[in-house]
């Protein structure tokens, strides 16, 4: 039903087979993730911005792959520490409403970058 | 219906209102975020493994917006690559059974670092 | 003398002068650094490559702060596993050079993406 | 005789003979940068802190490894914005010494997290 949902469930199965709870403290995780987020970066890295909108098929299925690890780890997180990711998103869109009204910051990347 | 889904259309309407599509490339998307992977990093550096499985409560919500930052961002490069993130991450996770069989990976550290 | 010890030195006397040393193991100071790494993205992310060679002033100031904080956990890390940089370094480049000879690499992103 | 003036004269070198300056803006070398020290991260993050400081022989000549890469992006950034690194280093010691002062914050996992 819940899609996050489910892939917690499944992670957990995965790591209790594994015995690897041990090393899934939020401190670690949040290292195998920022990991699997630089995986994501060296695709890009020596790309134009123009040529990261449009990837080869090949390099396409590597980039889905760190979002998935990415994915992965972040609902491992959360997991561990009890959080909601869903509510959490919603919540900190509304902050950024607020935080970022449209009327003031529209437009220039000089407004995206001080606000 | 799909809690990722509406997300994804709620984030598009936020940057279409602000017009910031046209800084968000899958590259320039990868580096935001990376840097909320580290703000979630800086809230463990110095913690031990144990103290970073209690947060006291200022410092769990502050972890959660991090959380929420890394999925809006997550969510925003896949939506810009076309990438459909529950069905990537549920492939990665066969990989993974694949990869890590839990008969021959189960316990220690030692094994887990080295496959 | 050597500029890299002199740095070293200094900062082993400031954390000893905080009692620092009990946080400072390598895992933690790796976070540390990368936290740090993170921070200097967040200069250049929403800037074009173009944008990024050409910092304002009290831009480039603190771009000063954020390379200077990755030198000095990178000083840190190295200091307490005893590892010389200098030497690290010099070492690294000659298996870049057996990697990446100029002949067969040199002009394309294409051929230096995938070397 | 300066160590980093060595480097960085022969990283400017080597990035001349593969035609790779191209490539090398101060964006794109601070995601090389990030994905260096998320290799650094990975060597680490099933790791405990204790055995973090007590690398087998073979772990530790990777981390030699990142580290060195680290730190020949760190040079190539610094040079790409004209930007003495050691200079910057001290500067940013002496910032430190100020926001950091021993007598307060000497001491507790607490203090130092919170300054």
């Amino acid at each position: 039903m819940d899609a996050l949902h489910d892939l917690k469930l499944r992670l957990r199965e995965f790591a209790a087979e594994r015995d690897w709870d041990q090393f899934h403290s939020p401190k670690n995780l949040s290292m195998a993730l920022i990991a699997e987020a630089a995986e994501l970066i060296e695709h890009f890295q020596w790309l134009t911005e123009a040529q990261s909108t449009q990837l080869p098929p090949d390099k396409l299925d590597e980039v889905k792959h760190e979002l998935a690890d990415i994915l992965l780890y972040l609902i491992r997180v959360a997991d561990k520490l009890d959080i909601d990711l869903i509510q959490a998103a919603h919540n900190k869109i509304k902050l950024n409403e607020q935080k970022y009204p449209a009327k003031r910051v529209k437009g220039s990347a000089k407004k995206y970058t001080e606000y």
